[in-house]
């Protein structure tokens, strides 16, 4: 099986991290390729930043599913561009958001999703919501920078630790989910230290990924997936134009 | 990695059904064992069968679990007994229906699950809200007993696809969930048939559960799924009491 | 008038204090029959608990229906087994969750349930949301066992009243609900220890039962609640299987 | 139990059809008092007719209330000024609509409302989503006028009879409600009819009425039903205004 | 254009307030009418004050209307009446709470209102819930009479000032909106004093309004808004009886 | 008063119908500037396009607001990059479905808005969602592409009429709401048609941007909608890179 994984910020640092927790489950056989985005933000943090991360990371799923892969993560916890990826690809395309509330709920009623800045707090809020989780699952911000959680020298991990601590206490929470593909390390640590399920959404996507593959399911094509209409996009980059990824 | 898969029915050809769609999607390297519960109906079709059929299917999974199973299947879309037998076992355990909605739910945005009796259309409304997806997804009966779909006589199967053509023609369904373990073997051939995914509980579960095992993740234990507290259970038949269950 | 009230778990000391309410409340010529389950656990605590009580449950409903019971009552607040009972018996089957939060909402806008343990918190809020209730009404457990309110040398009955208290501080609860059959005895004195309406489910159920009564109405036999379907039920203690119960 | 019932329009005929309705359930012991208000529309069709129909039903509540009666019962099918008489009085105050739902959440899952103008299907609509039943429960409009329930020439009870088939038939309702306290008489006639249970919300009332006496339950009075404030009232009739209400 | 306010308590030194905030933002050549109804109480403070206030209400904008008005503004943050209002006018008829919140929403998030009674509160946050921003507006209390805003000696100001900082830090509000037309006059300086958009519900309406009539927009009239049916109203002070209203 | 529209896809002709609406509704003293986006797909129509759209879009508004616009309008139904914008500009910035519904909303219980194509239902449906409106609201498509609306010889309008039509009818609408900017035009002449209230989106958002303009209130800044963080972005088009946009 062959799983292609974008990182949408350009950071190659963060994407090292990322496939290094992917490799760690993914089945034998399977061949983790991850990428990180040409273009864009250096870390995502907000809506804004979300904008300029998406062409990036569909011109790599577009070259990804034309090399071959069987399906598609996109390694940010916003699930950055995930509706225009599975309008652009036939192999199933799955965000590491999606994923991890997915796999969470079949181990825990209720939970809560830890990630970094405040401004990140509302869009995955919207997000769970949209993935019928708002009755089970809170969303906090530890108050940290993407780019923190590379920096020894910061207390981004004290601060996560400590907001995990609320969350056990305040929320009730009985697992915890790492909001943030930096994170994708931290899992095993995190759940030994607290002594509840801790889940990064870059492992569970890897393994969600395999299971579609295997399952030979692919994007649904008819309603809001339909691929897109071909038509003139002005005044684009070469490479991250709609043309050079349809292959029209 | 030892999956269980517990069929709550007591009707032992429709575990024969079970087991092959598991074993063809099962990673190589994971060992399937299918069992038939050997207490309750003979197929379960609604509330009341539910009830007798839960006490079998938690013995059976107390079984199994003692003999090294690191993953638990429910094998019937009402999810029969899925609560109780996550506060019994400490390894994962997992619903089809709940498998088959979380599978479908990143390849759709819109589906429909088809099941068989009308009297089990609203009970696994119910379960399709509380997984979050009731603004996703339909249920629809097909209006055909269980055990019909092992009887090539009946016109079970021709009852099936047209109530698939209704989903998709009048709920705009962009993919099909089949909604009963006895379905497992007719997804792909439906899925080639009308042109859209059609997903089954028994097999995207199995993924589910390797994917669980392989990230070290179990249910989580504080909280609806405490384990039970050690107490007299009275009247009950040996084998099927909680203290042989829970080894106390 | 003739109502059944059935005690789910299995000690008898509770279905005294139960009958002894539901007998303070029943109007002139109504006769209550409270019977103990012959099966099960010793209290209901939790979603395992409650799978082994409803046989039992189950059985007595069957009996006393037969008998002549014009309507029955399940005296557990996790309304164990209702849906099962509905689809078993003619005669209207009420839960004393279900009754206690009707009830309620005739007279505040805002509640609060106190129930025993935490682990039965998720359950009620469950079943909250199910009666279209959860954005009226929070639940909270006070963290004593069901068994502990028999005992008077506990602390329960001081955990219980300060975690009404909470409830009055904090969620500004305008009304309480006791989330426990066991607690069927206390709602006078708690009202008047704490000046607001307190509503205990037991003796609500029976004003319920009266009232359906009367009416004439039985539970709906098409749709969710249609009679179980004739087929066999293997490996079943005699008294306990279906067959005895349906009477086929 | 002394239990006052308002007929909130000024039609008398009705009153006398819902106090014969009332009379028919109530236990014995209990005496009903059914008045027509003094004041207001002669029919309650939709938002505007409320407004005037509440002060006069106010003015009737707080005099019966001051003569001894223990429950009051708004008998008009959109809980006509509700709120503001639980605000007023002490004792319990019930709507037919939500006294309807009530009792029908009891014996069916899903159940439709048939009431008498379209344009009161909105207003009912609303109701049921408040009382937490929009998932359960639809609402229709025979096209009718409230009064040609009483016109014996009028094809109002063949228009209601076939609003009902058409619920049985496409909402798949399991049991009926009548939406108007005009169709009192009918209920039982309709249900041996058409084979479902058919609900009629004024008898509901009574027997909810008579259960919050016995369970000696009042109007909680903290929060958003607290007393009124005294204040001037200016230009009110006289006995209409509420310093003759609050008796202040 | 010409816009008619009706203040729906009958404190005139109100209406002057809300006049002078509407006549501050209108737009050159509208012209505002504001008028304090001549029935009802002085303040509106919960449920049962509103019922007072409505009759006297609607005689206003029914004057109003015949008068020429283009659209009418109810300056009562509970949208006291608002429903009858626009099946009785055919101009475009706008709540203060309806027009605050709709004018937030497109600047904020998440928003807190800031209400004066705790008898309010819930009323105004069955208002939000009704206009869709329960997930996205929390509803706050300051404890103080609503003529106390217009006593300088009074430390309603204070109290005010401290519950929009407890939502700004506790709900994190982005926003805040003033919860009464009696603050009206207050927006400009608390946003300037907290650094936070503060949003009033006259002025907001009067912008609204004037849009309305811009667009050339009435009420709908078929459905929930349709006409008033031509029907008897018996014992109505003259001036404020429907048929006076309705022109009949 | 100045405002910019923008329309983001980069079809002029489009943009002149647009900005021909919005200056026939625009108060005395405002200022239109419509502009066309120089980047991306001719028309939006999905996901996808969407994406392509949004980087053009922004850097208009950040031009925008340098030259002095108090308020931006996104002039595509599909609220394209609203939050990114309202993170990039302190001034407010209002989406057109947002707008369309928010004034709709004021007139009318329940409407359909009708838009172009299938793909585009379920992503307005979200939106609507979002917006609150998901009870009152249904979304149509009447499967025409967006460029058809300027093609007189197309059957575009035909078919958007036939919609409108089956909305009135089976979805009971009160009022339309248009799903296109294209249709900008469209509204007055088909409100006289069907003699139901229609809604365009573009001149209800230039009414609302005057009244936030008015009222001095721009978008809150704490939260979601926090100005981006200073950070590289690599890979960028000149003057679409977020640098220039942010003038750092």
């Amino acid at each position: 099986m062959r799983i292609l994984i974008v990182n949408p910020n350009t950071t190659s640092s963060m994407t090292a991290t990322i496939a290094a927790a992917a490799k760690g489950v993914a089945a034998e056989g399977t061949e983790i390729t991850a990428v990180t985005s040409l273009m864009g933000p250096v870390s995502i943090e907000g809506y804004y930043d979300e904008v300029f991360a998406i062409p990036g990371m569909l011109a790599e799923i577009a070259k990804g599913e034309k090399a071959g892969a069987q399906a598609a993560i996109i390694a940010c916890f916003d699930d950055t561009g995930l509706d225009a990826a599975r309008a652009l690809a036939n192999i199933p395309v799955i965000g590491i958001c999606e994923a991890a509330v997915a796999t969470t709920a079949f181990i825990a009623q209720r939970f809560t999703v830890v990630t970094t800045m405040e401004r990140s707090r509302l869009p995955i809020e919207h997000l769970v919501h949209r993935y019928g989780m708002s009755a089970r699952a809170k969303v906090r911000a530890a108050d940290i920078s993407v780019l923190s959680l590379e920096d020894p020298s910061s207390n981004a991990l004290e601060r996560l630790r400590s907001e995990i601590a609320a969350a056990i206490r305040e929320d009730r929470a009985e697992a915890i989910v790492l909001g943030c593909a930096g994170m994708a390390d931290l899992a095993a640590k995190l759940s030994a230290e607290f002594g509840v399920p801790v889940v990064d959404g870059v492992t569970a996507a890897v393994k969600h990924a395999e299971g579609l593959i295997t399952l030979g399911l692919k994007t649904a094509k008819r309603g809001a997936y339909a691929a897109p209409v071909d038509k003139p996009y002005l005044g684009m980059l070469d490479g991250f134009a709609p043309a050079a990824m349809l292959n029209i």
